[in-house]
Formats: C-alpha cells, structure tokens, sequence
C-alpha cells in the first residue's frame, strides 16, 4: 500500500523521548529519561472522592455530555483565581481549556503560523513544540541563551533580523535545561518585547514546583498584552486528565476556541467536572507542597550523586525546581552513543541533542529527577558515571579506583 | 492589539451548529439542533462504579499518569473485538485511540492533506469534517447524492477527474442527512473504490443505533485497504469522554500516532480506563438496546407530526436510525431566515445550507431527534409548522383550517 502522504510527513518525526519511554516501560529500567511525575503522590483519594461526588450528583448527566469548547465554565473561574495568585487579572471568557498544554502550543501554531514564518526559541528548547509547530512548517530560529535565559542582546537581535510571528519561551525550570529566567532578565526581556511588539508564548509547567527560592514575576504578569500564558494541571494534578489552559484576550481565545472545535470539539467534560470539585475540596497548597518537598530531595540526591560520582569536565545544572537537570560532558563525547550503552545497563536518559533546533548538542543530556525515588537515582548516576568514564577511556570511577587503593 | 494571524485564518469559520448550541442551552427551548445524545439514557451508575472500581485498584496511579500515544492496549484490544464484530479483522496495532472522532478527522488531514489537495465528499456533508479538513486549505468537490448516498457515476467521474487524495463518506445514517447507502449502493461504491485505488475515510458514529432493518456491511469489511475506519462510544456510551478510534494498518496508524504526539500527546488516561472497566462489566447489548428503542420512538414521534401539521410540498427522510431528519422545504424557501424567527418561537433547527461545500440547499434544514421527548418533539414541530406555513405565505396551518371548518 504507497499511502499519498501530505508533503509535511517527510519532515515530521517521532518524538524521542515519546519513542524512549515505550522501551524504559520495563520496570527493572532506572528511568532518567521521560518527564513523567512522581505517581506515588498522585491525589489518587481525593480524585477518587471528587469523580464520586460528580457521577452521584444531579449534574451528573451533564459531565458526561459534550460540552462548550471553551471549557467548563465553573473551571475557567477557578482558573482565573490561580492567576490572579500569580500576578495576572483576567476573566473567564481570557481562559481558554486545552487537551493538555500540548494542544495549547498546536492551536497557537494553527492561529499563527503559515509556512516559513519564524518562531524564536531558546536553545535548547522543549520538544514538544518542535513537534507541534512543525506541523505548519516554520523557520526555528534558535537564540543563544546563557545560565539565566535567552541573552537579552542575541534576543533582541534576533528579533530585528527575523521578524518572527512567535518567540516561545519556558521561563521557570525549563525543559530541558532546569534554567530559570531571573527577575533581571525577565525585565530586560520583558522591555524589549514591548518594544519591538513580538508575541510570546509563556509556557508555565514548572513554576509551581519550586523547592527553593523566591517565586519570580511571570512574563504575563510583566508585559499582559504581547504574552499568551499556558498553564497545566499535569505537574500539580495528574497528566493523565489531559487538562491545560490558555490565557489571552479574548478576541485571540475566540479564534484558538474555533480552531479548537476542528481539533477535538472540546477536552473530555467529565475530568474538567472532576477536576473542578477536587480544586473546591481538596487541600492543594498542601498537595503541592508535598510535591516540592519530595522533588527537591530528589534534586539532592541526584546534585549529591553526580558530584560524588561523576568525573572532572563533566558540569549540570542545579535547578531550584521542576523535574529536569542538564548535564554537559566534556566535548567529543556523544551523549547518543552512550544511551545505546545505558540501556543495556537498564538506566535511560534523553540525550540532549534533539531540543537543538539547528544541531548541536551531541555532548549534552537531560535527566530527569521527580520519577525515581533517591535511592534508584543514585543507582542510576552510579551506573551512568561508569559509562561515562569508559566512555572517556580511562575508567576512572570511584570503586575502581577504591579497589585499585585496596588492592595496592 | 493587531495579531499577526496566519493567512488560513481568514477563511476559517465557527461552526454553525456550536454557535447555536450556545443560544439553544437556555432550558425552555425546544432544540432539534445539536447532535447531542439523550443524556438521560447515560449509563450514570455502571460508569460510576467503573470509574470507582479504576481508582480503588492497584492501577489507579497508572490510570493518572501520562499514557502511550496509541491508546490504553486492553482497550485497543476491545475495539477489535467489536471490529470482529462488524466483520473486520484486526489487532491492537491497527487500532489508534483518538480524543473523539473529530480528532480522527483532524489526524487524517494532517497526514493526507497539502493545500489545494481534492477532498470528495457527500452533498451535503458533515459539518465537523469540514471544519477538520479546511485547516489544510483542500478544495472540496461534492458529489451528488439520491436517497441512497453518492451516485456511482458522479463518484466515478469526479475520481477520474480529480484525483482525489480522500473520499469522505458515513455510510450510514448520515449527518446531517440520515441517509444510509444500500446494500447495492455500498457494492457498486467498493467497486469503484478498488478500481480507482482511492482512500476512503468511513466515518460511522451512528451504525449501532439502528432501530428499524437490517445492519448493512461496512465499506472497511468491503474493501479493507481502501478504508480508513473512524469509530466512536460518543453515541453508545457517553460523548464527554471524547473517545474514538480509527482502524487503519500499521504503517499508517504509525504516522497518525506521530501527529497525535503533537496534537495532544495522547487520549485521556482515565477515561480510557474506565471506559475499558465499563466494556468489561455492563451489558453493553442491553443499554445499546434501550437508546435504539428510545430513539425509534422519537423518530416515530417526529415523523408523525411532520405529517400531521406540516404542509404538502415539504418533503423528509424516514432515517431506519442515528439521530437525524433531512426536511426539504418548498424551493424558494430560506431556512436561515425561518431560523432567527423560530428563535423567538424557542426551537431550533440547524438550516441546512453549511452542509453543502459548494452552496445550495437553503431550502433545506436538519432535524435532531435524539435529544428531546417524544412530546417535546411533536410541540416544536408544531411551532416549525406554523412558521413554515407563515413563510409560505398563506396560513394554513390545521389548526387554522380546523378553526375555518368550525366557524363554517
């Protein structure tokens, strides 16, 4: 069967991680690489009282229904209250529901994008909307970036030469890098926005889950008018409900709600309802507070294992949240031909070269540290130090050279 | 604040139906409208106790947590079971979950469709796969159509002259038409198809709500290569899940799973879990029963009145099943002006004209029956009756008539 593929299927590639994760499903696999929570502190309960108060009460029939494709309205209105926590003022008609925060990037590419216009990114930059903007063919545009972000000079340069329709941005705990955007950046990016007029993309995941620091202005809250906020209950919540939200005017969320309607109609109702009665009843500050604390234990172990076991040349990142850490070797080693390596040794990690837009990166990893308990992570540093140390050809890991001292 | 819109977006439109599903939700109007399923047939309890039975058990954290883009596998597995049924054989990697029928169609077009590409589709046709396909910027060709679907020369010629990329084509009872293609029409169809080397899209949300004849084969069971299958439980268990299916070979659901990864990474896990509990412990057969019985009752009531009160020179379908009702008013008749009148009247309609790609059909306007009592259904049809009769410019209603015989 010759299938007449659309032209855009020759460019359209599986995501990696989406590819790695199938393989790192086996349990006896330490899995550094997906960018999955930790399950054991899902709300499993409290979800479990929320689902039974919804099916047993008089509205029950309706969160089985098709429903409006702007969301549940009850929802949106608690949507408003988390962003008026975090600094920005908007009503329900500016919050838009998406199937996750992954359909929010493909309607904004649908409402933007037509082949060969320019998106910025940072680089590197999150997979997930390569793969969702690529679909409409554009022209990335990586921008260097440096500890705390896109370089505001590269940026604003960029800008001028490109003229891009988007720059898209993960500000807070960015995936992959853990980066953080610090409050000096974020005002000088924030200025040159407004003043050369370029929408940006907000992409929030990770804020909510910091386990040090000060909580830092969103982009949204610093210039409203030229930022599209996204938000998601998947790090907070649980993913699998598949539940996200735009915030924007309302003239641009009435567009992204008619592309919606040609996307799916309008995100699952009953999890919308559920989700709703768990924000009114449950105690989420409390929840979240207890994922923080974790994960930044978590950090811990895996910041306290590669500088323990990790050779000289080989530098990370120590974010103050989110899931991920960034790990740079020595140049000249390849991060892909180590992961064929690791799984052998049943550990994974996503090696780094594929959230570079333009190449590059071959040296790079991301590893990921909310899905394993401290003690599978430090088993997998271990594991992955040795390899990296065959790698660089002289195996110099700590218990060789501790037998080597015993032994001499 | 001037977005800088993509060039698609000036040519894309809200759909009619969700617009007027926003005015027709106020409770006192009678809506023949939407496509809304009768929500007091939902299986309330037995999801209930599904979705119960998922998050009390030990896979209530897996229910929660991100899932594989395919689908949840022992529902995969399900669907073809119920494929078997239908008299196509297939296994789990044939078989792609998908966040409604509507995301099926937008999947499709992401595969198949560059700008310019020719679509054929039905005169008229479904709305929402319009809306899916525009996206892509095809050019729709539609292909005449009598009581039994597409005509067979019209379809062979328009393939010879076109080239088509897709056919699009429900077979059975048709949105918004309610028609059903005959045993010889589906035999002479798969012919053409096999001999043109055509892709079919069957989209077929409403084949299990037959109330009257006898089941018809499906295209797929006819010509396996051909056709791409779209299912969907929106219409047999509950439409907010956002639950579809699509049945295609491995090659090609492995390329839809890819645009899926972008779209929405995958399905919503919960959702898939308990559906697949539900399929497990309900007596399927029985409760598609009772919505089939329900349903002929509704569309007995609906026919009755239209022949009871309206007047000669409207004509309509007698669909054996689905959900909709085809009428056809006098030529010279509008049925988007009849519809801002029958607003006041509190009913609704959808006029028929958005259904036909190429124009027409203003005279013509689609009738839901699924979603109100038999009662409800015979008093707006006599409030329809008497715009229509208002329109047509001499009153004479039965009633009206019935007042003259008595003065007489």
């Amino acid at each position: 069967m010759q299938y007449p593929y659309s032209e855009r299927m020759s460019r359209i590639r599986s995501s990696v991680i989406r590819e790695l994760l199938k393989i790192t499903e086996q349990p006896e696999v330490i899995s550094m690489a997906g960018g999955l929570p930790a399950d054991e502190l899902f709300p499993v309960e409290e979800i479990k009282r929320a689902a039974d108060a919804v099916l047993s009460g008089d509205n029950a029939p309706a969160s089985l229904q098709y429903g409006p494709t702007e969301g549940y309205l009850p929802l949106r209105q608690q949507i408003t209250l988390i962003m008026n926590d975090k600094g920005v003022a908007c009503s329900p008609g500016e919050v838009q529901i998406s199937s996750g925060s992954q359909q929010a990037l493909d309607l904004l590419a649908r409402v933007f994008l037509d082949r060969g216009d320019v998106v910025l990114v940072e680089n590197p930059t999150y997979l997930g909307a390569i793969q969702a903007f690529e679909l409409f063919q554009p022209k990335f545009v990586a921008v260097a970036t440096d500890e705390e972000g896109m370089l505001p000079e590269a940026l604003e340069q960029a800008i001028i030469i490109n003229r891009p329709k988007i720059i898209y941005l993960v500000p807070t705990f960015q995936n992959p890098t853990g980066r953080t955007m610090s409050l000096e950046r974020r005002k000088r990016v924030a200025g040159i926005i407004e003043r050369q007029q370029v929408l940006v993309i907000e992409d929030d995941p990770y804020s909510d889950l910091r386990f040090e620091g000060e909580d830092l202005p969103l982009l949204k809250s610093l210039v409203p008018d030229w930022v599209v906020y996204l938000g998601t209950f998947s790090k907070t919540a649980v993913p699998g409900f598949r539940l996200g939200w735009i915030v924007a005017d309302e003239e641009l969320i009435g567009k992204l709600s008619i592309c919606k309607q040609g996307a799916d109609l309008h995100t699952n109702t009953l999890v919308q309802h559920v989700l709703s009665r768990y924000l009114n009843d449950a105690d989420i500050p409390g929840h979240i507070k207890k994922i923080r604390n974790e994960y930044g234990r978590r950090r811990n172990a895996m910041v306290e294992a590669l500088e323990r076991e990790f050779p000289s040349g080989v530098t990370w990142s120590r974010p103050q949240g989110g899931m991920f850490l960034w790990v740079q070797l020595p140049a000249g080693l390849d991060t892909e031909s180590l992961m064929s390596k690791a799984l052998l040794e049943k550990i994974a990690f996503v090696p780094g070269h594929s959230f570079f837009v333009n190449g590059g990166g071959q040296n790079t990893m991301r590893l990921n540290f909310s899905n394993s308990s401290p003690d599978l992570i430090e088993e997998g540093i271990r594991r992955l130090a040795r390899l990296v140390n065959i790698q660089q050809g002289k195996d110099s890991s700590p218990r060789n050279r501790m037998e080597s001292i015993i032994k001499g």
